[in-house]
């Protein structure tokens, strides 16, 4: 599928850089700029569902917690179930639980056992492609859960950090929209 | 607007309930059944989208995290911008903070200085109304941002908890799809 260059500009242009944030040398991309803006929010959201529409995809798994305002919308559009993936002690039913590395310690997400039927086609969408660290983890929830996991879709990839590299070795096919790249 | 009753039982029944879960005593509204049934998902988006469709509403905040999955396709479908409330140190900006009294202790949200204009409509989504303490704080930011509250939605209603007589007492008009009382 072609993108419209000038759609993905005006993703791009509506994502604000505020530098050193959340530590000096950083360059945070924050997404509440397109958010509040209903154009380029809609703009997002269309693109991603475009790439998706004839993929025949189950459900679409969200990661907590600014990967559910994507991934919502997208399973609506899709007539698709939407599964969030949360912290641990936020889902109240039976649960799968994966480890993953941070910068300095670990972290967790947790997916309901049942949320994924065996054999169905998962779509994963977060706002933030970076190091892939939450996306491989949630890759394997979705595996352990029985799930086919089609693709992850990012607004955001930082080739930099390597993650759409991570992901592919793990046989995730990764779609993003715009890209910050050699800052 | 008279709501189809027929959707209403169907959003409530695809609503599991937990017993005693985060702790004894309590029943557990679980939205997650709801949502990862596309049709139940898409009924109750339509109903809030219905509910305000008219009312020219400029901002939809949605509340860290739950609130995300609904605020953000309503906030699409009414063609508004869809702005975060967060826990503290998520959002990059200048934040206005509001803290508020849980069970035991207190929290915080804060919402980006510059997310409302002055005299913007703005409509507050979140899944579940209980206490109201979440909202109430979040009413608090939107006022000191500058907005009008014009509302707040939620999926659920737990009235024995009162935050619809609190929030009423603030000067905010609550609009519910379902609720569990006396139970």
């Amino acid at each position: 599928m072609p993108n419209n260059q000038a759609q993905l500009d005006f993703i791009k242009n509506s994502i604000i850089t505020i530098p050193d944030y959340p530590k000096k040398g950083i360059l945070f991309r924050d997404i509440t700029s397109l958010l509040e803006n209903p154009e380029a929010f809609k703009t997002t959201v269309e693109l991603l569902v475009a790439h998706y529409r004839n993929k025949k995809i189950d459900k679409v798994v969200g990661t907590e917690a600014r990967g559910f305002i994507f991934a919502a919308p997208v399973a609506l559009a899709l007539n698709a179930g939407f599964i969030p993936v949360r912290k641990p002690h936020k889902l109240p039913r039976h649960v799968f639980k994966e480890e993953y590395q941070l910068e300095y310690g670990k972290d967790a997400l947790e997916i309901h056992t049942d949320a994924i039927n065996p054999g169905e086609r998962v779509l994963m969408i977060d706002d933030l492609l970076a190091t892939g660290g939450t996306i491989a983890a949630t890759t394997n929830l979705i595996r352990k859960a029985g799930g086919i996991v089609e693709d992850a879709a990012f607004v955001i990839d930082l080739p930099d950090l390597g993650g759409k590299t991570k992901l592919t070795e793990m046989g995730v096919n990764c779609f993003t929209l715009v890209e910050f790249a050699g800052e």
